[in-house]
């Protein structure tokens, strides 16, 4: 797909270049607004302007939709506002309403000005939701009806409203308080009797969400019960709104992607999202702050070297396994959080069985540790012929290892039960304390038994 | 969720104590069946027989779909063969396939004996595709219709079919040689005026994938082109099933989990999905090779500090600063690593701009080096008293982070580019070589300026 891209960008740029306006809409005609938005987000903007005024407003509004909204808002800002207020009437509420989200609000107030009143308003209401709450992925073009028609008559309905409707393939049945009390497939209404009444086929167990529920609960009631859209309610259960499934995709794109930087230390200034990775400043920005947390675990660790600079000096080969050991023991805390950390997120993990996956991966980490240990410490004793290193750097890798494992469950499942994101248990973080302890095991062996060593 | 459930098994338990079959059917009606196989998920395996057996066969069904594999197996072996033909005739054919294919040939034989030939069939034709293919996630029950009806027909035959089909939301248009030659969508259909000609509104440019496309290439399709299903097609163009939605979701979750656990070098051992996760013996073996290659790594950097040992001998202050380099290194490394690789997966970045990504990061990883270089010779100087020592350290720790986040950036897009699965450059495997150029650096500095240490 991407080179099928390069491709067609360099030809609509000959086609600029030329001027040929004719071929250009041409192959714009052909194209699906997903590709053109692909395209579009790699062209240059003098480029892209020229390209949009080709586009009708229909078709532009769905390019928006799908384009970056970076790019999506450099248009914008060159449109007329003719043609903005006759493209935003193409586009869904909760597309025009991210995009206004990301204007001062002053700029929003003098788009939300341009557009019909209607429209203008319920953008508003959308506007006020959380970012990342269903009311704030949330469309309100859904449809409804009320449960004393018949099923004939709630697709004639349907037929009537199915292009203002971002999908038509649920229908809602609410009361004369606008209380959501039924839904019905499109599926299940073409199959019903024609003179079937409403509240007699709708399925009563709705199942919906509060406006306030946090994107990515969204995102699991949506996997779990296979839905196409979920309805929002507010606190009076009245119907406000509906999440379809292809903004789903778009959540739990974002939220693994937000959970896999947050595991690598990285902090919220990755959080957007973006076609272009953030800037030089916000990537510095995101990283360092663990960064800067672990140097000060490294200055600790240097001081535990240094409490046992003594031993160091008599036998310097003990200097030799220090990246061994604390490299190990980052490697198999940093698999241990990751593992109960992405377990956290898709459910596999409760944290209510703290003791059970402590206890597993520390398991795990004393079997990987004495097979890792048995090798460390042939090593040590063919290159020092010294039996009792061996023994000693032996030991310490396995007990490291498994304190390494025990550390990286422990770690993130005490977070999620104390309510901090678990994902915080970052492999930096990890293993800076795992350097720590795994020091402090090496060369407290090292005193215990360095009579046998000098 | 997770609490309600727990209340619920009690409750259910309590009511199979009890011999309550009466209350226990009750609650089970009101249930949906993605709780139910939730709940059935977490029995154990006597409660789980006793109360399967109070479901009606259509609602059985779906509770086993939802439910995890190893579940759905150990019911499937225990159940009477009249049980059996009678579930898997309400199983969409994918599910069954699914389940089949986690049988011997020999099992599987056995349970396509008991089906009905003409599903059996299908089920057969499903099993033959690769798991992680198109052909292995889709499913044949699909709507088609010859282009020569009219849209009133069109609805009629839908009509007839829907309690068949995996999704009526897409009718699929096929010539007489079973070519996909086009699409309408239920809305569309609906929309359209009753006796208008199928051929004269269809849309003739169908997305559709190829029969061994790959699933993580078939999710990416579904999630750009916002599609409810997408359809399958062999070599000769001929429709031969769809993918819906919700088992793209899935896709996505699998894929995900599996990147991760890549990235931190855990191998297939975790590829299949569970409920449980893989036994202890499975993640040792899934975990162990990538350990045992920075074994290696760590024994490389050992005799680095070996080759130095004379250094060390004369100032062992210089030990006190190797944690510190080798982890900020580390850190710094996975973090590039990280982005480069989620950025590769989900095409934000190209491995076409290899040179522009690999300065990107070597940019950010000098800004970090120089921020935290400060630090930590401040720190060596408060240590030690001594200005070189200073300058040495702060001086590695900037050429250090640079390095590592230069070696993690390219790792990953090198491999992308040969073909490799950049998701291998895992952080034990980054970490390791960066703990090998950290320490080069440093000793060669050190070597360099011995003289005004000592």
């Amino acid at each position: 797909m991407a080179e099928k891209n390069v491709e067609l960008i360099d030809l609509l740029k000959e086609y600029i270049a030329e001027g040929n306006l004719e071929l250009l809409s041409l192959t714009l005609f052909h194209l699906h607004p997903a590709d053109i938005a692909d395209i579009f987000d790699q062209l240059d903007e003098d480029d892209l302007e020229k390209i949009f005024q080709l586009l009708d407003n229909e078709k532009a509004a769905y390019v928006l939709e799908q384009m970056d909204i970076h790019t999506q808002l450099y248009l914008f800002k060159r449109l007329s506002p003719d043609r903005v207020r006759e493209l935003l009437d193409f586009m869904s509420y909760d597309d025009t309403a991210d995009l206004l989200g990301e204007l001062s609000e002053e700029e929003a107030k003098d788009f939300l000005a341009i557009m019909e009143q209607e429209e203008a308003a319920e953008v508003k209401d959308l506007l006020d939701y959380a970012e990342d709450s269903a009311g704030g992925i949330m469309t309100t073009e859904y449809v409804t009806v009320r449960m004393d028609i018949t099923a004939e008559e709630a697709i004639r309905e349907l037929r009537r409203i199915a292009p203002e409707a971002e999908t038509i393939y649920y229908v809602y049945v609410v009361n004369e308080k606008e209380e959501l009390v039924g839904v019905l497939s499109l599926r299940e209404l073409i199959v019903a009797k024609p003179q079937a009444l409403i509240q007699d086929i709708m399925r009563t167990n709705v199942i919906s969400v509060d406006v306030a529920t946090d994107q990515e609960e969204v995102a699991r009631i949506v996997a779990k019960y296979d839905l196409l859209a979920v309805p929002v309610v507010d606190q009076e259960h009245r119907l406000v709104g509906i999440v379809t499934v292809d903004d789903i995709i778009d959540v739990i794109e974002e939220e693994t992607t937000e959970d896999i930087y947050k595991l690598m230390g990285a902090t919220e200034a990755f959080e957007e999202r973006m076609p272009f990775l953030p800037g030089l400043t916000a990537s510095v920005r995101a990283r360092l702050p663990w960064l800067l947390i672990t140097l000060l675990g490294g200055v600790l660790s240097g001081s535990i070297v240094r409490t046992f600079s003594d031993a160091i000096n008599s036998i310097v080969a003990l200097a030799y396994f220090m990246p061994l050991l604390a490299g190990m023991g980052g490697n198999v805390g940093t698999q241990s959080s990751t593992i109960v950390v992405r377990g956290l997120a898709t459910g596999q993990i409760s944290s209510s069985e703290l003791l059970r996956n402590i206890m597993r991966e520390g398991l795990i980490g004393s079997i990987i540790g004495l097979v890792v240990g048995l090798v460390v410490a042939g090593v040590a004793v063919l290159w020092q012929g010294m039996p009792i290193l061996g023994f000693i750097v032996g030991v310490a890798m396995w007990a490291n290892a498994m304190t390494a494992a025990i550390i990286g469950a422990l770690v993130p499942l005490v977070f999620k039960k104390i309510g901090v994101d678990p994902a915080v248990a970052s492999a930096p973080f990890i293993s800076t304390t795992i350097d720590i302890t795994g020091l402090t095991i090496y060369f407290s062996l090292v005193t215990l038994l360095i009579s046998y060593l000098i």
